[in-house]
């Protein structure tokens, strides 16, 4: 057996990590972390410790972690066929399965899923999408999307530019020109204070209105947004957002992409974000809970509207030209299908909507009254906690204090995962969404000791 | 248990196939395939049919299908832990363990791995690193991208501008302006057909030049080639091309990515194209054979020229903000491990440089002297028949005659799958390591009927 000395040398000497400070870590000096095992809510590193994941990997483990159907329905798949592709037609009976499970749950004015392995790449084949789309109709400059602040839609080359976050831009001379970023749906970080919800939603569609006018609507092929911000801050929209900007899209003939890798699947207490705020998109993004991470996929699931254009250009050019080798693999279709209907049987999706709210309500509770807490906001099995160095100002820490970092490592000596968020001071919470009322007291708890350790 | 009326009618109404005419498949005109399980070289449809896959899925299955010691550990794996991901410094013994056998069998001067899903990502990657590697030397208008025309790297949005074929272009606005195209190495298809190999490739390298000098060296920050091309037209370089080539990127210090996402891992008869062909890469793209398929994995080896440069910047910049939720994903280490453990233990790479030149030669033997057959060529198990109206003038076929899909469906029909490549009138042949003399033997015999019954 391998020890942890020799498995450390060879991270250090051969592994280079996502987002990770490259040199730290290859010089030994940043802490990580070797994870062994999982089970429910909790994971277990080789060295022995067991931790509550309330970030459910990177919001992903929707099912928790352990779960012996999966490991047996991808364990089966694989004896019997680990691979075939999907090109030209082909297919597996775990990915046409899987294709028919997800169009079942998916709104009913969508047509098909394409399979893809990350959120990323799913982005990606979407802006392939509304491309040809224009193309095939005839309107070769409409092609800008359209994107917010604070979004997160990936960390590739277009996907980091639909991205609305700092982090996933400098350096890499992104975001590309083809994307433009409107106001984020923030409300606690709104300019003018003295706006209610709904005046804030109301700026937000007149920023909006103003952007397309400025570039000209016959110029903006698509707007992309998570029906819930997540990554930029995990942030519901303010009252009447979505109310607002749906019908300029409408008007403009834009088409919406709803990027719903995290809120897919069941995180907001319902099967997806759109219809739980009222939207009809034109594509939709999902990964994370549609194999709950067991397995890589993706999808893009477009619309009656879309396909047609696509039936369309296909009479019209042949083969669409589109494709990874790993599209619909074999592997992540079984672990789909088996995850699919675990979050069925365990009524999932329910416990989402009654144990997150209640999440939320706790530590709003527990910390909605501390000096250096702004707000307590979520939705759904999705938390945040924003921190402030003054409540009246919401000014900010100094980002070389590292605060909230600081918060999360205390919390970590407790035992409990939860995420310093990449923009802002904002501790994020997405648990498995089988997490249970103890279970959320023990991450509420283990916040507010972690704070006072580190704030006072 | 399903019926196959009812997965082809779900397969028609839910699924949206990668690189398939879309219209044809949803309306039931073309011919799907449901894929139900494999061994060796060949995989068994839910007809009953079984065929020889002389193509790996898409040039992938390197090992072979079936392998229950993948499969168990890939089971063992999904059992004990299915995900937890590799950002800020996390891993899994199986990941570590990948990375130090990847970096094991990668050349010296190679520093570091980071895990993708797929080509197309990898590659993705590959010029984020770049752009980021030139930003941190403070030479931010060195970013253009060198590629070839019929190169593959990947259908994304930048790894299909970098792909230098039509399909992956037409109706979706590629390539992006950042990314150049210069000759192909195609020594078949040269303009001039009194070159010798030596004088083509001393053709290709002044072609590479004069791009250069037109651009500005200084703006031009990598090239960026397959070691020999693949699904251009599966085409090894001629004699004296990568001699000349690579001179030409240290003059004016641009850096070489070597896709060897087909190559890598045994199929050329060597564990990487970049040493059988002597070159030197400061990056290299890894997929298929790293896996073989059984789970979704690639990867981008960096040198130590270029860790040295990403090191530089994190203590200049912090952590580098690229990740993907499934990077270093446990279930395709697992497989990668029990993959390359296989790829040695049965001298799968050793069989593909003797077999493979076997399988070109016999098929040379066989159709050489057809009137229709232009060239037979191949690089260890790499072998193409490139088909011509004319031998004497080279002419093609016209495209609506579907020469190749109509001689693809005679082999189907006698059992041996091989691919009509996109561009050109070429079958393509990328069979498992593991193919013995006697199924190349079928091979060769399957291509000859089936092109006596369609060219006569």
């Amino acid at each position: 057996m391998l020890t942890n000395d020799q498995l450390a040398k060879w991270d250090r000497d051969h592994f280079m990590h996502p987002t990770t400070h490259l040199a730290q870590h290859a010089r030994g000096e940043a802490a990580g972390r070797i994870i062994k095992t999982g089970e429910g809510c909790w994971i277990t590193d080789r060295d022995g410790n067991r931790l509550l994941d309330a970030f459910a990997g990177l919001y992903c483990v929707n099912i928790g972690y352990g779960r012996q159907e999966v490991a047996e329905a991808i364990a089966d798949q694989a004896r019997e066929l680990a691979y075939y592709h999907a090109y030209v037609g082909h297919g597996t009976e775990a990915s046409i399965t899987l294709s028919h499970m997800v169009m079942d749950r998916a709104p009913d004015h969508m047509s098909k899923v394409y399979f893809g392995l990350g959120g990323s790449d799913a982005n990606e084949t979407n802006i392939k999408l509304v491309w040809y789309y224009n193309n095939i109709l005839g309107r070769p400059q409409k092609k800008k999307i359209i994107s917010r602040w604070r979004a997160y839609h990936g960390s590739g080359l277009m996907s980091g530019s639909l991205t609305g976050l700092a982090l996933f831009h400098q350096k890499f001379d992104l975001p590309f020109d083809t994307v433009r970023h409107t106001t984020s749906p923030y409300y606690y970080r709104r300019a003018d204070v003295t706006q209610t919800e709904e005046q804030f939603s109301a700026q937000c569609a007149a920023d909006l209105e103003e952007l397309i006018a400025k570039e000209g609507a016959d110029t903006i092929a698509a707007f992309i947004a998570e029906p819930m911000l997540g990554t930029g801050g995990i942030v519901p929209p303010p009252k009447g957002y979505w109310e607002a900007i749906t019908p300029i899209l409408e008007k403009h003939d834009i088409l919406l992409i709803a990027d719903e890798v995290v809120t897919g699947f069941g995180r907001l207490g319902s099967m997806f974000g759109s219809p739980h705020y009222g939207l009809k998109p034109d594509i939709m993004t999902i990964a994370k809970g549609l194999t709950s991470a067991y397995a890589p996929m993706s999808g893009s699931i477009v619309s009656n509207k879309v396909w047609a254009v696509l039936e369309q250009g296909t009479d019209e050019n042949g083969p669409f030209g589109h494709g990874w080798t790993y599209s619909a693999h074999p592997i992540g279709a079984a672990a789909g299908i088996a995850n699919l209907k675990l979050v069925d049987s365990l009524n999932l999706v329910q416990n989402a909507g009654e144990v997150g709210p209640y999440l939320t309500r706790t530590m709003a509770d527990a910390l909605g009254e501390h000096a250096h807490v702004g707000e307590v906001r979520g939705e759904g099995m999705l938390t945040a906690v924003e921190l402030v160095k003054n409540r009246d100002t919401r000014e900010g820490f100094a980002p070389a204090d590292k605060i909230v970092p600081q918060i999360v490592g205390a919390m970590a000596r407790r035992g409990v995962i939860a995420r310093a968020m990449p923009q802002g001071d904002i501790l994020g919470y997405a648990p498995p969404l089988c997490l249970s009322r103890g279970e959320a007291d023990t991450v509420v708890t283990a916040t507010a000791e972690a704070i006072a350790e580190v704030l006072g």
